[in-house]
C-alpha cells in the first residue's frame, strides 16, 4: 500500500482551516503533518490554539500537534491555504517561491492571469495554466485556487447550460449563511431577526470569477472529476429537485456530503430565458472541499509527484 | 368635534385582523363597532376568540366586544376585510351587494377589472374605477383592494422611476419574513436554520399586480396621500439610505411607523440599467396599514359619506 | 444468517414515526413491514402521506409502502407506537389485547402500575413487570414505554448518583427545543426571538416519571444495555465534559449518534449539594431511540420470541 | 423653567452607552453635554465613532458631538459610566476623585463596602452609604452602582416577598439574551441553534449582589421611586401575569417601556415553598435604565445639587 502524501495547513486555526482538518482526517491520499497559524498560536498545541467549531470531535492526533510558524522552512511540499486575503497576498507567493504546491481558498490570487481558478467538474483543464506560472518554472512551486463560495454553486449550475445551449446573460441574487464569514464573523446582534444586504467585494468576485471559470483555455479539455474517481468528488456534482419548494438548506445543503449542488424551480423567465434556484454548501463545496478536490485533481494529473 | 365613523373588521381574529384592531385603536376618523370572524368565534368575547399576537396590549374596549357572525346584517357600512382569499371571494361580494364599503386586504378580487387596486401615493386616481363598479351602482356598496405585501414595496420604489424615466423591464427577487404567512403560518421546524424558496402564487401576484398598479386609468391624476394629510400617510413614502449595508429589517422596517419604504444600494446593473434594494414592512405597509390608508383616501374623497 | 423480525410503526407519518423509519432503515434485528397512520393517510404511499422532515432521504423501499389502517388485523407482532397520548390511550391497549408487543413512546400508559417505564441502562430490570401485565397473560401482547424526552436525560444523569450516594431532593429546570413538539408543532411566530415558559403537563411528567424510573422493583437487577451489546446502545450512556461552557446543543447533542447524554459544569450548590448541566437529544434518546433501545432489550431478554 | 443638568457618558460608543444616549434624548432633567470613549474614538464625531445599534435613529445633536478623551478634565459633574469592568476599576475612581458623581453600570465597584448598589424601588435608602464614602468626603464626588442585569429582575421579584414573608433560600436559573453581552458580543456561529450554559462570573454576581441589595442598612427606609415620581420609574415596578404561558420576552419584555419586571407561573414547589418565572429587560431595566433611575433618585434626594 502506498504511503500518504504529507500536507500542511496554512491558517489552520480558522474555520476553513478546521474544516480542512476535519475533511483530511481519514483521507486516502493525504496526511496532515504540519499546521501553521499566526504568531499568537505559534508553538501551542493545536487543540489549545484553535477554538474548535466543527461538530465532529477534533482528531486526537491533530489536537496534540504543535502549531508551526507560517514560514516555508520545515513545511511539507503540499500546502492547503486558508488565509484571509490580505495575508494570503503576502504568504502564498512566499510558499510558492519556496517550491510548495499551494492549494488556496483565498481570493488574493484568484484573478491573477497565470493562476488557475478551478472547479474540477467545470474547468479542470485550466490546471494547464500552471505550465506558464512563473513560480512553477523557477522553484517547482505553484498556486492553484478555488472560487468564492457563491460563485462555485452558480458556476456548477451554469456550466452544463453553457455547454449545451451557450450563455449570454446571467443575473444572480444570493442569500448567504453567516458561516461564510468565518469566526467570529458576524455578531449575533447584527443578524438575529435581520438581513444584511451587503458583503464587501462579493458582487465583484461573483462577476469576475464566473467569467474566468467559464472561460476556455486554448487546448484545454474537461475530464470530469467523476471519471477520475477523485475521493472527494460527489457521485453527482449537480442534482435537480422536482418539488416546487426545494432546494432548502435544511434538507439539501449536505447532499453528497456537502459537495453536490442542488438545483430546483426551473421555469421560464419573462425577461431572460429561464429562472432557477441553486443551493450549494458554503464551507464544504464553497471552501475546504473545493480546495481538497483541486488537490486531488492535481495529484491525479501528476502535479504533486 | 365630528363623531367618528363606525367601522367593522371581517376576519378580526387573524393576524391582519389584529393589526387592524391595533392600528384603529386611536384613529382620528374611524371607530371599531363590529368584529366578525368564523363560526368558531361567533358570540365569544374578542379577547377569548382571538389569540392576540400583537406586541401592544389588546385594547380593553375591544377585548370585551362580542364576535359577530360574518354576515352583512347588523354590520356597519365600512368594513375592513382581512380574510383568506378563498373565503374573501365569497364574502366580500356579499357585503358589497349589501351596500358596504369593503376595504379589502385579500387577493381574491384584486385583479377584477372594475375593482380598484390602490396604493394612494402611486395610483390613488384608480379609485375612480368605482364609478363603474356594478355593486356601487346597484347598492352603493363597493370593494377597494390593496396589493400583495411584496408588490407594494416594489411599486412604491418603482413609481417615481416610471414617472421620471419610464420603465420597461424589471426583475425582482424577494426575501420574505415568516410573519407574512399569518398565524399559525410557517411551522418553526420548517424555517429555523432554513430558507424556503417558494410561496404559492406569489410570483404571479407580483407580476400582475405590479402592472395594474403602474397602469394609467384614463383621466386619473395622482393626488399624493401626503398632500391630503391622511392620518396614516407617512411623512415620506420612500427614503433613500446612503450606507452601503442598508436597508436592514432590524433598523429600517419600522421607519415611518412601518409605512415608509426604504431603498438603498442603488448601483448600475450590467444587464438592465440599475439595481437597488427595497425594504417594506410586510404586515403594516403590506397589509393592514395599506388598507387603512386606502380607507382614509376614500374618506378624503367623499366615498364614505 | 438469521432473518430480521418484522415490525410495524403506529403513527408512522408524524415526526417520531419518521424518526423510527430513519433509525430502523439498516437495523440488524428489525425490519419494517407495516406502517399505519390516521384515516387521512390510509391506503396512500408512505412518501405521499408523510411530510418527510428528516435530513436523510426517505428510504426508497419505505417510500413506496402503503399506509395501513391503524388496526391490529394484519399488523406484525412487534409495534413501535408514536401516537399522540389521546389516541395512544385508545389504540395501544387494542394492539396489546390483540397479542402485539407495543413499544410505546407515548405518555398515555407510562404511569399505569403494570406497564414498565424503562431506560435500559437505568432500570432494565423493570421489564419484569410484564410478568403481571394483564394483556400479556391473556393474549401474550404487552405494552412497554419509555419516558418523556426531558425525564430521560435527567434520569440518566441521576441514576449513577443515586446508586453511589443516594438521592433525596432534586430540582430541575429544562430548556427544550421546538422539535420536541412534533410537526407542525410550535408556530414560528410564537417562538422566533422568544421563550415560552410553559408546556402543558410537562412538569407533572418529569416529577412522576422520574420517581418511577428510579424506583426499585423487588428482585430486579440492572444489566446494562452496554453489556448486552444492544445495537442502539451508545458506547457510553453518559459523558462528562470538562470545559466550563459545555455541554452545548450545537456540539454535543449528537454525541453517541444522539444516544449519549452529556453532563457538565458540576459544582457545589449553596442550597442542595451539587449543581450540574445535562444535555440529551430530545427526538433520538428522548423518543424514537429510547423506544428502539427498549425493543432491543426486550429482544435480548426473549420477550419478542 | 429650570435648565437641565449637564451630564456626560463614559464609554459612550458601546451598546450601553448608546442606550444612555437613546434614553437621555428627551429627558426632562438631564442633558448630554459630553461623550467619552477609548483613544480610538477620541476627537471623532460620535456618529462616526459609534457603530449605532439602537432601533431608533441616532439623535442629530448627539451625532455631531465630538468624542472627548476619557479624562475628568472638562467633563461635567454628572457622569453615566458604561465601561467594561476592567477599565471601570481604573477610571471610575479617577472621576470620583475629581469630584464627579459617577452613576455606574459596571460590576467593578458594586461590592465595595462604601459603594451603594441600588435599585430605587428596593433599597433606595442604601444611597445613604454615600455619607461615608471616602471620595465624597474628599472631593464631593462619588460612585453609585446598579446591579447585574439578571440580579435586578430577580431582586425586584424577591423584595416584596422578603418584606411580607421573609426569605431564607432562593434558587434561580437564568436564560439570557445575547444582547446582554454588548457588541460585538456573542458570535452568531456560537449561538444560532445553540445554548451556552456559562457566562463567566455571572453566578457569583447573582449571589453576592442579591444579598447586598436585600440587605438592611441601619436606619435606611424605602421611599419607593413611584412615590418620588421619578421620570423613568414605571407605573408598576412589577406586574403579575395570570396566563399560564407568560411572561414571554416577545410580548412582555417592553412592559413599562422596559422598566417593569413581569412575574408569572406562581405555583407551589416540592422542594422549597414557591416557584415562579421572572422576566426583565436586560439592557433597559438591567443596564442603562437602572443607572438612569439611580441618577433620578440621587437628584430627587439632593445629591446632584
Amino acid at each position: 500500500m502506498q504511503t500518504k502524501l504529507p500536507v500542511g495547513i496554512l491558517g489552520a486555526t480558522g474555520i476553513v482551516g478546521q474544516r480542512f482538518v476535519q475533511m483530511l482526517e481519514r483521507h486516502p491520499w493525504f496526511e496532515i503533518t504540519w499546521l501553521a497559524a499566526s504568531d499568537r498560536s505559534e508553538g501551542r498545541p493545536y487543540a489549545e490554539a484553535a477554538r474548535w467549531r466543527m461538530k465532529t470531535a477534533i482528531p486526537a492526533r491533530i489536537a496534540e500537534m504543535h502549531v508551526s510558524p507560517a514560514k516555508p522552512d520545515g513545511a511539507p511540499k503540499i500546502i492547503f491555504a486558508a488565509l484571509d486575503s490580505g495575508i494570503a497576498a503576502e504568504l502564498e507567493p512566499r510558499f510558492a517561491e519556496a517550491g510548495c504546491a499551494v492549494i488556496s481558498n483565498s481570493s488574493a490570487l484568484r484573478m491573477q492571469a497565470d493562476v488557475p481558478l478551478v472547479i474540477p467538474e467545470v474547468n479542470g483543464g485550466h490546471i494547464k495554466l500552471l505550465e506558464c506560472q512563473t513560480w512553477r518554472r523557477k522553484s517547482g512551486g505553484f498556486v492553484v485556487t478555488n472560487p468564492n463560495c457563491s460563485a462555485i454553486g452558480l458556476v456548477l449550475a451554469l456550466a452544463p447550460l453553457q455547454q449545451r445551449f451557450g450563455l449570454k446573460t446571467v443575473m444572480a441574487v444570493t442569500m448567504q449563511a453567516v458561516s461564510g464569514a468565518g469566526y467570529p464573523g458576524v455578531a449575533s446582534l447584527d443578524i438575529l431577526g435581520n438581513v444584511i444586504p451587503y458583503i464587501a467585494k462579493e458582487e465583484e468576485k461573483m462577476e469576475e470569477e464566473t467569467l474566468k471559470l467559464l472561460g476556455r483555455l486554448n487546448g484545454s479539455r474537461v475530464e470530469p472529476a467523476q471519471q477520475l474517481r477523485l475521493p472527494s468528488a460527489p457521485e453527482q456534482p449537480i442534482v435537480y429537485l422536482r418539488a416546487p419548494d426545494r432546494p432548502q438548506p435544511r434538507f439539501d445543503a449536505d447532499c453528497g456530503a456537502g459537495m453536490t449542488t442542488s438545483v430546483g424551480r426551473l421555469r421560464p423567465c419573462g425577461v431572460l430565458d429561464w429562472k432557477f434556484t441553486v443551493l450549494s454548501h458554503n464551507t464544504i463545496r464553497g471552501a475546504a472541499g473545493a480546495a481538497l478536490l483541486n488537490a486531488e485533481l492535481l495529484k491525479a494529473q501528476g502535479y504533486l509527484d
